[in-house]
């Protein structure tokens, strides 16, 4: 019935359980400032519900822009990064239109390829090493005329990064490079570059999220960065009023806020750090480097079940396992756990 | 730059005017009691702001089905119709196919259907009588193998409705049909039907929006139904948590009340009929018949911005001008204004 690349793919699926300590969905662990969300909230109960969102997003572009020291015409707000992904790969991929991307990474690129005809081109890396396979992915770019790449750094799920000048290689391969900065947030240092000045980077769109560093994940909130002309042509693609006014209007609050992610941000990796030195210390694991919110380890044993059946749910790769950092109560309970049943 | 196709598109626009009466984009002259807003918020500040969106929308789901007589895995919600409408065509049309759609009508379609790479076959039809072109959509069909239709009615921007069994004759074509409902809340009976044990009815998704008579724009929510397998195949398509869990939560509640839409349809249905016969009582003008919030009419004259030097900002399809259905004052200083600029 629906065309044959779709069927012939598999759903986006994530295993629903119920578990006391969730760490399996890369969230923050700390909530939103109860006092912001009143203030937000009352103001958006004075707002208008019939009226659509302003055509433009131009107030929350605006702050983001500024924020971060852009341009509001090279920004791009929506519906979480993904909507953002999936518009730029509608206006850069077709059908045969080659797609460079490591392999593991988000699953969702491969599909959101497919869905557009792409011709996906996994290039498979060992995460162990910490780092993404930049050679082969340039060697596999150089092969194929007008190819797309994707790449996530930090890469979900393995934790690895591109390597030192990785980006600079990527953007002047050729390649329109879409960089998903879900993570970059934990990099401890902002890789958002001023750069709509330089000729190279009209290659480069560059993703981030409220969902993760700032703790808005239930708002569905991202943006991206790119030259004006990028932005004017992904925005055909992007359907018109995807962002609510209520997620606008929370994170305009959140950056005029930047400590709260601040705070976030120094907590997480503190963590991630504490929580990776103990975990090197179990000789039946294999942890991969990470410079994002989460752990990935390998092991002999099958641990996803039976730590789940004490109360802690992680995400299950099949190949590896994933923990999201909780907070310290919640990755001491996971550490517990897994000295108990390694 | 982007692919020759999105590189040849325009981009979906709205001429950004300021205006005291805004009568441009068929939204509800009716907010969302304030009551139940600040009961639906005060329960969203409680709600943990960091943590991800249920994945399968559960609860909105079952409560949809619920209101309409159908069962969950006949539902899915979205970030807006519009997101679900760019899914279910993601899902059913692939490069070459065919989707036959009236024309004039909702501008997406054939944007979504373009960066589908389908070939968009418009049927022409004059809006005079109030019926969409039943017939010449058929006709192409029946030259066209496994084609998708795509049908607003009542039609934005037109008004106009499908002739009596015509929903069926499209769906016993043999072509896909996507059935966009945004309007059909003004009919004054719900169009939604029993449908998913119906053999013949595998073919058809109907599209449903808050925007309209639920006066909810702000939020952007909107649903399908279509069968089970057909709601499991958009899926692969849709993107995971589309919908954030406030507009989650605010369509529940609204559903808890259905007094709100349907004090909102009768009042505008009232007004629009109201509205038609002293539009119709003015020679230099030819309204077209319309069961929508919003009515559509020719004249020899300029008057898209002559009305909005004063004040009314309405909306300008070049060949015809629309104005939605507002307050009684606001639609008698139309009215007015009009009866001046003639």
């Amino acid at each position: 019935m629906s065309r044959s690349v779709v069927a012939a793919m598999t759903a986006y699926t994530l295993e629903l359980r119920e578990a006391e300590i969730k760490l399996n969905q890369n969230e923050s662990p700390y909530d939103f400032p109860r006092e912001l969300k009143d203030r937000v909230l009352a103001r958006m109960a004075e707002r208008p519900w019939n009226l659509y969102p302003d055509f433009e997003s131009t107030s929350l572009r605006t702050a983001v822009a500024k924020a971060y020291g852009l341009a509001p015409e090279n920004i791009l707000v929506g519906n979480g990064s993904n909507e953002l992904l999936a518009a730029a790969i509608g206006a850069f991929v077709g059908p045969g239109t080659p797609v460079v991307f490591p392999r593991p990474t988000f699953a969702l690129y491969e599909k959101l390829v497919t869905i557009a005809g792409g011709l996906p081109i996994p290039i498979d890396f060992d995460p162990d090493s910490g780092l993404l396979p930049l050679d082969a992915m340039l060697s596999a770019i150089g092969k194929h005329q007008d190819s797309v790449a994707i790449v996530c750094s930090p890469n979900n799920p393995t934790g690895g990064v591109l390597p030192d000048g990785g980006l600079d290689a990527l953007v002047r391969s050729g390649a329109m490079v879409l960089l998903d900065e879900a993570y970059a947030d934990f990099l401890c240092a902002s890789v958002v570059r001023s750069f709509h000045h330089r000729d190279t980077e009209k290659k480069l769109v560059t993703f981030r999220t409220f969902s993760k560093a700032w703790g808005l994940a239930a708002l569905r909130i991202g943006w991206l960065a790119s030259t004006a002309e990028n932005c004017r042509e992904i925005r055909k693609v992007k359907l018109p009023y995807s962002l609510n006014v209520i997620s606008e209007a929370i994170a305009e609050a959140a950056l005029e806020h930047p400590e709260i992610r601040n705070r976030n941000v120094e907590r997480i990796v503190a963590e991630r750090e504490r929580v990776f030195a103990a975990m090197q210390q179990i000789p039946q694991i294999r942890v991969f480097p990470t410079r994002a919110n989460f752990i990935t380890f390998r092991t002999e044993k099958a641990l996803f079940d039976v730590l789940w059946s004490k109360g802690i749910l992680i995400r299950d790769f099949s190949k590896f396992l994933r923990v999201s950092i909780g907070t310290r109560e919640q990755n001491d309970a996971f550490l517990s756990a897994l000295k108990e049943v390694v």
